[in-house]
Parts: C-alpha cells; structure tokens; sequence
C-alpha cells in the first residue's frame, strides 16, 4: 500500500519548513517510513540520538531526519521523532481511507461527515453524528445522544455513550437513576480498543479537542475533560469528574466522583484522586492513593526506607 | 420518544404514596424527566437542596420534587433524588423496547423470557436462558452455560460466562484447568460495557439480585456474588471469592483468590484485598492495600506526614 | 457433547504412565470430567487432599485422581489436580471443533492453519497469519500485522494487533507517531476476554510460547513478553517493555514503559514499576508502588502500624 506513495525530499523540507535544505544532495523520495534497522533506498527514517545517527548513515536510507548532518541524506530538525511523525502523518497515515463497511450498522437519522471509514460490526446509533474524515475501528458501538467532531479516531471494541452508573437506594433495592444524556467528543480525539465512555445522566459527557485516550479507559457520566488532555490505558474516571486541557493521567490512574484536575497536572500511574478533591498546578506530578505532589510521596517512601532499616 | 408519554401529577402522587398532594394546584401533565436547565412546562424535575429549588421554581418546570414547597408546583418529598429515580423508570425508561435485533444471534436451545430487547450483534449461546425483560446491549457475547433471571440489564460488548483462567503447571508447560462450569446471573442485575464474568470451572459462578455491576469490571470463575452488591468500574475479582449482599466495591478496587467480603463492607477506591484475606463489618470502610479499616490506613498517612515534616 | 466421549481407566493410567495401576479393579470408562458434589457412575473426578478424598470415595464417581488409594476406582498420582488437567486436555477439551462460523469475516490473504475455529462476529484482518488448531472466540478483532502461531486460544472480544498509543507534541497539538508495525504471538498462547494487544510501533510486539493472558489485560506497542509468563486480570504493561520467562503478575499489576522484568519475577497483586525499571530474581516477589521487595513492604507496613499504635 505505501509503495503506492511517493514524496521528494524537496516537498518534506518544505512541510518542516527547512529552506534550501532540498539542495544538499539529490532531491530523491521515499515510499515509506521506517525503523533503521529495516531502512531500504525507498525509507525515510529518523535518528533521535548520535547512536541512531551512525546506524542510520550505515544504513540504506534514502531520507534521514536527524539533528545534524554528517551526510548529504539528512535533514537538519531539531526534533527528529516530532518531524518524523509530522511526514507520517501529512503522507503515509493509510488509516481512514477504507470507506463504510458493508457490515457496519449506521442508524436512522445518523449523519457521517465526508470521507469517514467505519469498520466492519461497528455500529453508529440512531441520530448519532459524525464530524469529516472520522475513522471508526471494528465493532465500536457509538450508542444514540453521542456527536463526534471531525478527524476522531476510535480503535476496536469501544463503546461509546454507555448508561453511566448511577443508583438511588430504595426500599425495593436499588433503582436506575436516568441516564439519558449526550455525548460530546470534539475534533481530533483518538480512542482506545475496548474503552468505555458513558453518556451524561441528565446532562452531558464532554471530550475537548485533541484529547487522547489509550485502550481499556473508562470515563464515567458527566465528566468534562479538556483539550490535549493525555489518558493513559486503563484509567478509570468517575462520574461528574473535571480534568483541565494539557493534563496528563497515567495509566492505571483513578479519579473519583467530582474531582477537580488543573490544567497541566500530571498524576503519576496508579495514583489515585479520592472523591471531591482538587490538584492544580501546571506541570506538577502527583502520585499515590491519595495522590500527592511526587516530592511528598518520595519522602514517605525515603522515611519508611530509614525506618525499615533502623529496625 | 418520550413526548409520547403523558403523566399526571396525581398519577406520580400516587405511585410516590403522597397523599392529597395532587389537590395543590393543577392537576398538570409532564411528557418528559429533565435537568432544571433544559426544563420546559412538559418536563419533571427534582431538587435535591435549597439552592436547586430555587432554581426549579425559577424555571419553566410542570412538576417539581423537593424537600419543600414554596410553589404549587412541588411535590413535597423526603428524598427527591430517589422519587425522581422512580418516577423514571415507572413511566419513561424505553430501554428494553426494542425487540430482537435482526442481526442479533440465537443459539440453538436458548430461550428468551417475555420481552427482551437483544442489540444488533449480541450472541445468546446455544442453550443460553434469559428471563422475562431483559436487555442485552450490541455484541454482547453470552456463552454456553449462562442463566440470567429477569430484568438483567447488559451493556455492549460485555462477555458473560468466558473460561476462566486457570492453569496448573506440567512438565510442558501450563496446562488449562477444565473451564467448564456455570454462570448464574439472578434478577435485576445489571452489568456495564465490556466487563467479563468467567464461568465456574467445574462448578458456579454466580451473581445475586439486584447487584449492579459497572463498567470494564472482571469477575474471575466460581465467584459468588451477593445480592445488591455494588461493584463500581474496573474492579477486579479473582477466582473463588465470596462478596456479601449490600457490599461495595469501589472503582478499581482488586479482590484476590478465596477473598471474603462480608455483608455490607465497603472497599474504598483501588484497595486491594490479598489472596484468602476476610474481611467483615457492615458499613465499615477498608482502605489500601492490602486493604485495612480506613482508620488506620489514615493514620498511617498521617504518621507518614508526620515523620516527612520532621526531616 | 461430552457423553460422546469415553475413555477407559487404562487409557488414562497409560496417559499419566501409571504402570499396571489399570489392574486394580475393573477397567471401566468414564464420558465426563466433574466435581465430587457432581459425579456419577460416568465421571472422573479428582481430590486435593484427604478431606476431598473422602468425598470422592463416598461419590458415585467412576474414577479418581488421588495421592493415596483406599478404593480400587483410585489411580494414584502425585498431583491429582495436575492429572485431572492432563486428561481433561487429552480426551474431553470441546474447543476447537467449531470451524469457522459463518459470520466470521476473514481478510485477503489471510491464512488459517488446519482445524481453526472462528467464532461469529469474529474479523481475521487482511494477510493475518494463523497456525494450526487455533481457536478464536465470537467478535474477536485481530488486525492486520498480526501473526498467530499453534493452538492460540483467544476469548470473545479481544482485540490484537490495535494502534498503539504514542503521540508527539507539536506546535499544533499531539500527533500520532506511525503505528504500523507487527505483532506476533507464538504457540500456545491464551489470552482473555476483552484484552488488547497492540501491534510495534514500528517494530514488532512479541508474546513468547505458552504465555496465559486473563481477561482485560493490556499489552502496549513493542512490548516482548517472554515464554510461559502468567498475567492476570487487568494487568497493565505499557509500550517497549520486556517481561522475562516465567515470570508471573498478579491482577492489576501495571509496568511503564521500557521496564525490564526478569525471568522467573513474580510482582504481586496491584504492584507498579516505574518507567525504565528493572526487577530481577526467579521466584522473588516484589509488592507495592514503586514495587519492592515483599520483605521490605511488608516490614513497611509494619513500622507504620507500630507508629500508628504509639501514636
């Protein structure tokens, strides 16, 4: 499939914005990107360190995005990794391109924005809309009441617009409390295999632009996460929950019912928010079940070290 | 949908056991259950304070539930959260209304009480049988072996009587232990989106009345569940465990093999439970891990800042 | 189905190579496995210990698997629940025999080993590989890129082969570093329900021969995980990270990126290792977040409850 694509030198220095860079050397393409280790004459590859650099001068490449330019191949950026997946992106990235699955259910009512790929068994419910260019993966059921913007991807096996979890005692047991709400997930999301993001109750459930959200997540009802917010696998976020744009949840994290996440925190892998809590603080880590700034945990776990031994 | 409905405050006077409340003012009809904000003179609400009420009376609303009564309007009772929760599922819950999807599949011998709603996808394994009104989601996966009582309630993409992990070791290798037992799953249970319950291996594995299981939770091969149980999202149970009726398990919490959990304890976020531990107590909370009365485990924190502030 | 079979006591005792055990009493054949509180004159049965053993003795069960023999249906073994496994695997082992069901999709060039069983709903992508004998359960995903060795078992709605989750800042925001390369799992590997396995991001990912992965499990992209390694329920292990053979993690246990578990490692229940950590020692058990050794968290525990009482 890739071979099918063919893109100059020329025309990637131009997207990185390296000027006059194409004249070094001759202005050949590639049909694909790769690992240096698989690199032939048709590979653009990257060099992140100065011992990727030497493999990849030794190796077939014709195209190397690095740091610095021992070789007519290379062009100069000053993140090799970032300028990599920008080329990946604008000409290899085949994902979308697989147009509506015979065996996809699309919903009366549902509207699907241009150029949308929807995998075989998935299911778009009744009324749901989707923004241009969404990639839904196999068997995703987006359930009634969810709007995607556009450019959202949702890997295998998500659900989208679950009943959130939600209960009222009373004297015959527990009873449903209604779950009829919507689902917004803005422009540019990608979802996980197999996560789980539940409807509001009464109200909405909201995703912010750009956000990512690995496999095995799950978000509850009436949670509002902002934009460019990283959610790592498996994180569980409880119903009612706010977490600020640029924050990052590693995996395994958990935040209760109406917590509060700043902009910017980073909450440190299995750490955990208990309910009604707040942390702010752009760029601070926290860590532990309750979670605390990372310096604390550190020292608790230094104190119980000093003791351990004194012991 | 729901403007098809129409119930009349003494009606909903009825059903909540308020007498005489009807005689208030109008005797009004609503069409709808919404949030204060999106109310509209078709529409029930609730208020669950003063600042709500407030609110509520400020707003279009038909009816309102609250505490008080500063408006015709409101029907005074005792915990409006709750009535507005049974005002809900008596007249406006659709689900279950869907009948037998056409790409749903049926396995041979499996039988469907009166009523169910079964989602596009969903597989009912051969012998599988299903109780009055239940509702099973898109592509849930019920296996050979599994009984649901009535009213159980399956979101998408759960897989219900899986085999079990269990292995012993040989001179080859691992080898399976048969997984060939039972899932019993009594009435009014439901189960959120993509969890997984493991059959018996040679026995049971069963979940009682009433229990409400959220999302992306497993539940390991011949555990027994209790009635009204609450088992919040990603909680993990391992095999052979006993959880008692009226416990909960909040989200993320890990119970190992041969756990029991007594009658009414309640497990705070991402504790976890060793391998044959009991632990026993209704309405006692048990924090950490291995989880611990949530006294001591605060004041081993407590203890913790303590010693850091002395450093 | 099971009752088709029937197997003869000398047929097992040949299995286990008991020698002339089959001489004592009658060489009568069994057409099931069970449990002791199920036997009938058809079963064979197994028992632990000696409280077990009584049970069977006074069961109406054909055959037992014991350590000791007061009963001439006893064939005596070292490890009865060992043998019970072995020849349950041998004679009784129903999976597999479904062939491929016809709402299975299979991809172009995909490749099917002799006697595979694909169950409905299931989508064998695009030029997948699988070995012989393999058994894929109902609305399984498994992309393309992916290869499957011998005898692979893979339960109702797991996904192999998904995008794994690796993004880059930029000026306009994350965007996704290619996912595209492979994944490869070799013989006898199981793996759960609703577990995910990420295909390398440019490289490859690699589960080792015999390797049991529980339900809910995720494996990030490039991640090598050895022979014969045991990971339970919702286990968490994100992208480039090397777990050694035999090595064992317990439920919820969660590994960062780049962590190196050596052979032999077991880390217990809901224990976390950092990013780039390395845990080494067949047969230590390390416990906690940060994982340590269980000594060190158990004696941690210890001062802390000895703090607290002197509090």
């Amino acid at each position: 499939m890739m071979g099918l694509v063919s893109v100059r030198k020329s025309e990637i220095a131009a997207l990185l914005g390296i000027e006059g860079a194409e004249r070094r050397g001759e202005d050949v393409a590639v049909a694909r990107v790769s690992r240096i280790e698989d690199a032939g004459p048709d590979a653009l590859v990257f060099a992140a360190d100065d011992k990727a650099l030497a493999e990849a001068v030794a190796s077939d490449a014709a195209i190397i995005l690095a740091k610095s330019a021992p070789d007519d191949r290379v062009l100069v950026v000053k993140e090799p990794r970032t300028a990599f997946a920008l080329v990946y992106e604008r000409w290899f990235d085949r994902r979308g391109l697989g147009g509506v699955h015979s065996a996809a259910l699309i919903g009366k009512d549902a509207e699907l924005g241009q150029e949308c790929e929807i995998g075989a068994y998935a299911q778009i419910g009744d009324g749901v809309r989707l923004g241009d260019r969404c990639v839904i993966g196999p068997r995703v059921v987006i359930l009634p009441g969810t709007t995607l913007g556009a450019r959202v991807r949702v890997q295998a096996g998500a659900v989208l617009g679950s009943d959130g979890f939600g209960f009222v005692r009373s004297a015959k047991g527990y009873v449903g409390f209604p779950q009829i709400g919507t689902l917004a997930i803005e422009d540019d999301v990608e979802i996980g295999a197999n996560a789980t993001i539940d409807r509001g109750a009464l109200g909405e459930t909201r995703i912010g632009r750009g956000t990512k959200i690995d496999n095995l997540v799950h978000i509850g009802h009436n949670c509002r996460i902002g934009e460019n917010v990283i959610i790592a696998a498996q994180v569980g976020i409880a119903g009612s929950t706010e977490v600020g744009n640029g924050a990052i949840l590693a995996g395994q994290v958990g935040l209760g019912e109406k917590v509060v996440i700043g902009p910017g925190v980073i909450v440190g892998a299995q750490g955990g928010v208990p309910t009604g809590k707040r942390l702010s603080g752009s760029g601070v880590v926290f860590w532990g079940t309750p979670a605390r700034p990372i310096k604390e945990y550190l020292r608790d776990l230094a104190a119980l070290a000093r003791i351990r031994r004194e012991d």
